[in-house]
């Protein structure tokens, strides 16, 4: 392979996220495990320690690090290969058909990147469930409990205060998250560490209600590729502002070598949905479509090292009709092209009756079930329909059955739904499906506005993700109209990083609020730089100041623009704190001020 | 006055919004009275007759209407000149401060539109409350129960199901709105119509928890103001993209006449915080302020026809200490002027000793009150503490006596709020102000996006909307950190539609969901221009789309971007409805589908 092939890496966007700086912490004891981090220096004057944030950006957002797409990541998990239970083997050969028949100089090379392959070898624990109900401790989940914990110290009166003053509607939030807790979660079926045992490259993740509400974003190819490193840019450019997980939805051309490229480059868990590339290599035909095609792409796909595969194996021939008065019948792409075999064979769907032999494959590499949605409502109007709460209590049976067979499993969630019926949605998920981690696109709130989707729908994720939603799937602002670009991605991952944080505060999370009083002490303070770099986006947040305030003395400026130096409010209230503390302790006035508010605060003095 | 002087208007945008046109209907027997609709007309292919749309966006969306903007809007309400317990004077003068004290060429001319002043003369009914208590039926409640109906039929019950449907937390949603319903909801203090007897180019608007929830978007002159109609054009701008109100919070020079020529020329309610100007008159020096200068100023305010003044006066004396431990103290530029002024006089605000002066102000022109949260918490550390609740206790207490006084009265909230909170601040207002309607900015649920406001407010005031406030202000992306420019605003405007109506459909609005189910009917259709049209924004739905597919043949292509022709979910399940309707037909397939889902779908068929 030439490495000057233009369709080569030139290169990805690296560097560290505003004044952020990255680093790396290893729980007590095992140096080998090191945890990311982004530690955000505050100016002097606060007199704060740097705030430490959840970093999924991987080290791309370290200063010195130079990326070499062509040998990929450093191993970010070097414990598997001793792990007893795997065996190394040799894989599957790559078909002409996995990359589209594509020959010569339009073919992509493979990323060179090599990595020796496991699989399970018997019945020995392989999958992190397998592990969990037997009682062990894997560094995955010592990894994402110190993860979580945001390195906080063990302050449990704190957190329970924090806990306490939130709802989480019946979800377990612990004080402080332990290895032994994420063990505990994950036996239980309620979380996931979506960890494909050939993703060496992977910074574990847990998924679950009980842990910070996490944040999926698609990626799929172009038309025309022109080079690797746009399509590894796609990835690295979600996850920088936020994507905790990608899901790869490209078809077409060249998929399975650039899945490659992307995996070995990946440090999030990446999905995938195999039956598209299934279709693929059948020329587009749903009623070519069978269970040995789809077989060997899932192994193809597990082999790369995909974390999790969305299977709509819930899309039944005996509810196609249910979907036959819609306003718009069925929308998941997924979703369709099942119910599209199941009712012109009129069969029952293969991925339902091979369910069993599909588990057996996804556990032998520790692929995790996201088990799809494929009727979900595309409109307001067909929201918790029949269709709808008939598949999701498929999904629940399928979920106990891939329990048994020792498979991690998420579900997947709507879609368009009203406010008033999001509630309802997510009950019906945990009960049906024992709490197994929903995974919720949206839901939009209203369908009247293209263009505005990512809004529409971070209303609804916010509100979803509060009331017990593991992990929000974006939207993007092109949404029913068009692709995404890079501005459109960058969006819709900062809208969902909003709607999973405002979630996490809403349920109480004890580490969530952190972020928010140091932003909002700096904004009482008038640190300018620091109010940019706490935000999500540092870069917009600099710009929009500087449309106004252009100037580098106006970032020590204590007022801004919209009020003007004469008529700040923070700065009336600066001088108000410090007349009314002066006041208090002279003459004891919050006492008369508790006392007149305790009378009623009655005494209207008329004119 | 030179009508060419070059601050003079040059224009205004005008022209229809996408392929809709402006209609005016009148209620039955009321040729007088015509209200505004746009009217969306569909392909012919659907079948469907044109979609009805609610649209405060004035005469500028005609397309025959050319805007004279120093002649004004013609009269809205041309009954006022008849309306008995109005007498005509002649109007305070216009003093050298109105306007800052600005002379020469850097004065703006003052808007030569002239009007009859017109005021209470007595004590016979005036206010659109005091007519409501009489028993009067005016024709701005027969104008707004006209609008709020959207040109429906009587079909009480489709609407009956639509409202069971929804979720209101106890509102009480008509099936049909009837002038008697609008004059009952202003009688008992629910609902006001905001209607200066001085305005009589305003389209009635009417703002109450049983009706649809409103829109205000805030605008603000500029530091240099190049022309009169670039000030003008950021009202019609905010309309033009669903504000129902526009609230002018400028400050500084040539403010009088700048609010002259917006009021002159505003279909829609013009709100002011007049406290605002009376600080400019006393140069800037809260302790200088005093009530003669306020007085002087609602005068003065009223008498040029402004709407609905922001009054703040539940900051009291008492309450100030009870924000000292605080992490964002008092962020309301209101609520700390008076703060300040309380403080260091250490005296109780004159604008709650003076409430019932005030009051006897407002009445004379009708100006209802927003009662100010000069409290309200600026992060979500401060959310629904004693100060903000001490205050909302006294904006109770002061609702009261405004109502005494005939006064109508809306009531102003947060804020920063995280979601769980939300529903206590609607609670606690609906009890503390006898449900009189409240108005809120956002609430923000998270305080970690600035750049990103709009998203972070907007998921907060769709909920809070639900819950049952009337009416949400408007945050654009540059809060915190600039002055929104001209798509700053256009964006804030349909984020804040869309939690509006997101909540109208939540509540169970029965008109609401009309426009979604049109939209999912263009959707499912491939409908293209349709989908465009019957969006919030036609343009930027229609820009998003020709990225990706810009031909014109598109417009009619059976597929978007997102799958191509050959994955389309909608094109697949457009046929599969077909066959499916088919097979039902011959083989009871849904019957069979029907009585699986009762046996409970368990039927898991292995390998």
């Amino acid at each position: 392979m030439n490495i000057h092939d233009k369709r080569l890496p030139a290169s990805v966007t690296t560097g560290p996220i505003g004044a952020s700086r990255k680093i790396y912490s290893a729980p007590q004891g095992r140096d080998d495990i090191r945890v990311p981090y982004r530690e955000i220096a505050l100016d002097a004057s606060s007199g704060e320690p740097p705030l430490r944030v959840y970093d999924p950006s991987g080290p791309y957002s370290c200063e010195s690090f130079t990326p070499d797409l062509s040998a990929g990541l450093p191993a970010a998990r070097p414990w598997l290969a001793a792990r007893t239970g795997l065996e190394s083997y040799q894989g599957r050969a790559v078909k002409p058909e996995d990359n589209g028949f594509v020959e010569g100089d339009r073919l992509v090379p493979p990323c060179p990147a090599e990595r020796q392959l496991y699989r399970a070898a018997g019945t020995a624990p392989v999958t992190q469930l397998e592990f969990a109900r037997a009682g062990v401790i894997t560094e995955e989940m010592i990894y994402v409990a110190h993860r979580e914990n945001l390195c906080r110290e063990r302050a449990f009166d704190a957190a329970k205060a924090r806990i306490a003053d939130g709802e989480s509607f019946g979800a377990s939030i612990p004080e402080f998250v332990t290895a032994e807790f994420v063990r505990d979660e994950i036996a239980r079926g309620r979380a996931i560490i979506p960890a494909n045992v050939n993703h060496p490259e992977l910074e574990p993740v847990v998924i679950g209600r009980n842990f910070l509400v996490k944040v999926n974003a698609n990626i799929g190819n172009s038309a025309v590729t022109s080079s690797v490193a746009e399509e590894v840019e796609k990835m690295v450019w979600a996850i920088r502002w936020g994507a905790d997980t990608v899901m790869d939805l490209s078809t077409g051309r060249n998929i399975h070598n650039i899945r490659d490229w992307i995996i070995r480059n990946a440090p999030v868990p990446i999905g995938t949905v195999p039956i598209y590339q299934a279709l693929e290599k059948v020329g587009g035909d749903a009623l070519k479509l069978d269970w040995e095609v789809f077989k060997d792409t899932l192994i193809e796909q597990a082999e790369q090292g995909v974390d999790y595969f969305t299977i709509h194996a819930g899309v039944r021939l005996a509810y196609v009709p249910l979907t036959a008065s819609r306003v718009t019948g069925i929308v998941s792409r997924g979703g369709s092209i099942m119910a599209r075999w199941c009712l012109s064979k009129h069969k029952e769907s293969f991925l339902y009756e091979r369910f069993d032999e599909i588990c057996d494959i996804m556990r032998r590499y520790d692929v995790s079930f996201s088990l799809g949605d494929g009727l979900r409502p595309g409109s307001n109007a067909d929201a918790n329909d029949a269709a709808q709460f008939a598949e999701l209590e498929t999904l629940g049976e399928l979920t106990k059955i891939a329990w048994d067979k020792g498979c991690q499993v998420m579900i997947e969630g709507p879609g368009h739904v009203p406010m008033h019926k999001i509630k309802a949605n997510m009950e019906k998920q945990l009960k049906a499906c024992g709490e197994a981690p929903f995974y919720t696109l949206g839901p939009l709130v209203t369908d009247i506005a293209p263009g505005y989707d990512h809004i529409t729908s971070g209303i609804g994720a916010a509100m979803i993700g509060w009331f017990g939603t593991a992990m929000l799937c974006y939207v993007t602002p092109k949404e029913h109209l068009g692709l995404p670009d890079r501005d459109d991605v960058k969006t819709g991952v900062i809208t969902y990083r909003i709607a999973a944080h405002a979630a996490d505060l809403a349920k109480g999370h004890p580490a969530a609020r952190e972020r928010d009083d140091a932003m909002s002490r700096a904004r009482f303070d008038f640190r300018w730089n620091d109010q940019f770099d706490i935000g999500l986006d540092p870069d917009t947040a600099r710009e929009f100041h500087d449309q106004t305030m252009p100037k580098e003395a106006h970032k020590l400026a204590h007022f801004c623009s919209m009020c003007g130096p004469k008529f700040c409010s923070m700065q009336i209230t600066r001088d108000l704190r410090e007349e009314a503390q002066a006041i208090e302790r002279e003459k004891g006035m919050a006492e008369k001020a508790e006392e007149f508010v305790e009378r009623g605060a009655q005494i209207y003095v008329r004119g």
